[in-house]
């Protein structure tokens, strides 16, 4: 099983998650690149410290937008979207190969995260832009979602990912925010749901009942102090289980 | 003899110099990067144009500064500069990437390539960045700038330009702007300067004498249709003189 | 009669649109406040040029876009939104002070311009901008949006234009861009559109039927040397019919 | 006394210092105005903050450089600064009027705080943004500075602060950081020294000598923790010593 976190999300002298701490935790990084958060010197240090611990270092693209973090949708066209992924995946791409590595991935971030769900145009642009850039990047998407359908109809590889603390519906959708039980509370029933999707690739609905969940990849929080405690917690329940953790592997078996 | 240019110095609608004659004109592109000027879609198309006629593509990076396009010095700490040169080498190479080709030089743009002539410290972040980034690739700089010191002692190529509308005072520098005799008006004129620089690799300098100018590689400018007409007439003669125009070559003999 | 235009929008050292060949046409000028474009330099060199002519200044708010040039719907919360139309009303009215004026009208530009004739929280965001920072303001905007409704709601001014190089359909809106005939391409064409406007409050809409246009002023576009002339030509045809040109009064009288 | 303090210095997302507490201890805020952080968001929510307390709002202007947080020099033009300037006074501006107050004051940030101590050119273009802007205003600077000597020359209030926490030199300047004493690390040091800056208006050197110290405001940081209990410190025991607490009033008496 992978874990990925989402890191290098300061910019300039503003901090945001302890990416020191992730980066012990987790087996892919979603590394920010300058759109909606991340500068350069935060963009290196981060891929370093990936190639170092043997971390997966995977792009974490976004809209252009700073102020709003990423997080509102922004209607660009098809090939202004295209072309700003390639070029974060480029500039990111230059740090890892400063640090020795690749961008092994891409994962869209915030707003974007959510429009490749459904918008068929935006999701082709991120497709199209793997595909021009370099068809062994792997897609970190919801699972479903149109971006992954699109991904595997270009030959692209699309890995899907599961939330531990994340209620999910019985349809397989997560419960939208603000819903209740959008959210796990608990950290020990958090480890639990990562737990089953690493042994059985199932979760149990907000209704009771146990549906496949088949993640390749468990996404990690790091924001805040908890929410490290309890990436700490999904992590060692999986260790004792003898889950192996390892980046999920690319198509050419890169990682 | 390598001709060099600006290029995708636009911004979104906004556009500046007539790219696509130039393109024409010009062995090696100095693409901007999106820090001074340039926006992915700008930097893809001049990257595939490029690529389409054997134009070799240089990253023109410069400070992050687009309403001031990078004319204005910033104070950069060392590391500040070095990634965020990185950052734009990345960029850039990812169109170039998408374009079939490579980022093959940098260039320094505004403010930074005048203080990289005499800024011990800038021209060290330039030159830290291009060696941990691909040290294959040259930098094109001022002759004798501190840049060029720092970049031969990395054992990094550079190589130097000459201007064919700037006038030369008799110990090698540059006229500056704004002192009598600082431009060549005459476009006669500068075809001459560009021939002699590219015939007998020496110039006339603004008291008559002639001084030795080892140049690899002529500026040519193209932001007004003015301009655009000079580069015509300077490469006009220059191919009549049977000069050979062709991008300079890397240490691998790439291009 | 009041004729405006969007005035501005260059950033740096780009240029878009004549900005003085507009100054000496418009009584109203739509200035660009550094979101989709403008740059301190050029806010306050158009806030003084209009002075001095008696043009009465808009703010020209916009999404935070420069390289997208505001054309981009983004997802805007209330609050967001509000707020930075309320620090777009402020720095220009910076620059009116220092010239001796006052903003006294807003018109949206670009996506948001489409935005708030049919999104009611991003209508009621500006508005609530308009209310709070100043309820003299105008709000000058397309006929029958959802702007003006709740514009007029809130005790504020809704001041509708009309276009002298837009098709319109029977039922009084735009013929979209794209559409057959959403351009008018004649000269002579516009300049009578403009004509019946300012005599009848009414234009022929492209099935040829006349319909009722209730609008206080009319939209010039000066981004290209034709459309300046043309600029010019609707002017004179207007001035020569004996129309008034005076910026549209506030509800105080101001201007 | 007056005592000041930076405040809304978060982006978006990302939070520096804590508004709430320190908007409780200062008598002025320093607001930063969106160049070197502040969105308008916060903008707004500080000025209403301040407003509701009777805390004085001043604008805190930078250079444009989010990532940089105004802490890196930029050689600005003359009128690109003064512009600037006035941009932010008015952008702040608009958020103090929807707030129901004004901007009373202005206080340069980070590099250009430091660049106006010398620079002749820069302290110029301030004091110009003042003098058109609003030459009610005073500028809260460092003492002996070549900003408030410009400053007064042109009729102007300059406002002097010290701080609790630096060394103060034999000749009456901050003993440069990174030098030893530079800082005060003793909260009950701080308190004496800012006591001895109210009532005496004196500080002692780092040689031991008493100097004078005409400073009509302090100046508070609030950016951890531990400087948050400083600044209620510092406070606490001014009141204790019954030093009245009250922003320095501007020449109308305003504030």
């Amino acid at each position: 099983m992978d874990l990925n976190a989402d890191l290098g999300e300061g910019l300039g002298v503003w901090r945001l998650g302890d990416d020191a701490a992730l980066l012990d935790l987790v087996t892919s990084a979603n590394v920010a690149c300058g759109f909606h958060a991340g500068d350069a010197v935060t963009m290196r240090r981060v891929c370093a410290g990936a190639a170092e611990r043997g971390v997966m270092v995977g792009a974490q693209v976004s809209y252009r937008d700073l102020v709003g973090f990423g997080r509102r949708h922004i209607a660009y066209e098809f090939a202004e979207l295209r072309d700003e992924v390639i070029y974060q995946l480029g500039a990111l791409d230059g740090f890892c190969r400063v640090a020795g590595t690749r961008v092994r991935y891409l994962k869209p971030h915030g707003a974007l995260y959510h429009a490749v769900t459904y918008d068929e145009s935006q999701a082709a642009a991120v497709v199209a832009a793997v595909a021009e850039y370099d068809d062994q990047l792997a897609l970190l998407c919801p699972s479903g979602s149109v971006l992954s359908q699109l991904a595997n109809g270009a030959g692209l590889r699309a890995v899907s990912e599961g939330f531990a603390d994340r209620g999910y519906q019985p349809n397989g959708r997560l419960v939208p925010r603000g819903a209740p039980n959008a959210l796990v509370a608990d950290p020990e029933q958090m480890a639990q749901q990562a737990l089953r999707m690493a042994t059985e690739q199932a979760v149990v609905a907000v209704d009771g009942t146990v549906i496949p969940c088949p993640v390749q990849s468990i996404c990690l929080h790091g924001d805040t102090p908890g929410a490290v405690r309890c990436a700490e917690l999904i992590r060692a329940v999986l260790v004792d289980a003898g889950i192996p953790l390892a980046p999920f592997t690319g198509r050419g078996g890169r990682a």
